[in-house]
């Protein structure tokens, strides 16, 4: 057992390094970008609060747990901006080798468990998963809301673009958090 | 529908601010001080990683969700660091005008269920929110193991001061993960 848990304790001290990787968003005050522990955190609370919202079948507390490891990959492979270019091929290569490398800090049964938890998330087919990915999409969107457009200036994205890039997801999710978001979306841009 | 939509955003974006709210204890690298919602994302995490270790009848979702929104008050009432001095009646005099405001921002129904489960957490008295204050003051102690000391350097606290301030609520939770924290204490407090 004190073996177990000093496996468990390296990972959770490795899993703090999460803390230090910094995302194109930025917090709803602007005061600084949004890094992917905080993240992490935020869309937990998303998945939480909006659980009514989810299809019917979502279990919302596995929603929670894959929202918790969904990207502790980015410890190696870094946070790639969905509005910013990037090689999809290398990036997923290098999000498995960071996956082999933290889980397998873990006792085997549980890093197996995290890892089939992390591969459900990445595929996005599962009803949990694709809810997971619907408030991990929503976030970003409503803290550009918030601070007058955030990474869709940086990025200089159009509604359209987020629409495509964002929206799809999200209303994979749940239609009707789309919907609502898209009227905020439209009208922060026809106010611009 | 769309008004409980518009009140459950209005908290997300709100909550977004304890992602500024400083805390004593330190990152693992010492580069910055945490803050209380990357805090609340690790301790989520820990929750998860060392379900074994909570007594029979814990449910580990349940703690899970108690420690995403466990820290939600210190947006208006700060963090009061538990090496630190404060007068006690005030901070909970505080926290309760802060859970008013915060929690009320929600729909009635989830207002109400939200706020129970932090008084839950708050009481520390059923199984779940035991086993949630535990893992909540284990990880600051397992990050300034990480990085040399941190708050207890900072506050000038004595291996006897943890073992009365943080030992007692992380054996109440779990008997094992206290006496394996111990071990690495007095190690730490020995090669100094
Ligand atoms: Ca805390």
């Amino acid at each position: 057992m004190s073996e177990r848990l000093s496996q468990q304790l390296a990972f959770l001290i490795e899993a703090d390094k999460l803390k230090s990787v910094s995302r194109a968003s930025s917090l709803s005050d602007n005061s600084r970008k949004e890094n992917s522990g905080e993240h992490s955190w935020h869309v937990a609370l998303y998945a939480l609060t909006l659980a009514e919202h989810a299809e019917p079948g979502v279990r919302i507390d596995r929603v929670i747990r894959m929202l918790l490891i969904h990207d502790l990959v980015e410890i190696d492979a870094g946070d790639a901006p969905i509005h910013g270019d990037h090689d999809a091929e290398a990036l997923a290569l290098a999000e498995q080798q960071a996956a082999d490398r933290l889980f397998s800090l873990l006792p085997t049964d549980t890093a197996v468990e995290m890892r089939a938890l992390w591969d459900e998330f990445e595929a996005a087919q599962s009803p949990d998963a694709v809810f997971a990915k619907s408030v991990d999409r929503m976030q970003p969107v409503l803290q550009n809301l918030a601070n007058g457009g955030g990474s869709w200036v940086d990025y200089d994205v159009s509604e359209q673009q987020i629409a495509e890039r964002v929206g799809a997801k999200v209303a994979r999710g749940s239609p009707a958090l789309w919907e609502h978001l898209r009227g905020l979306i439209t009208a922060h841009f026809s106010a611009r």
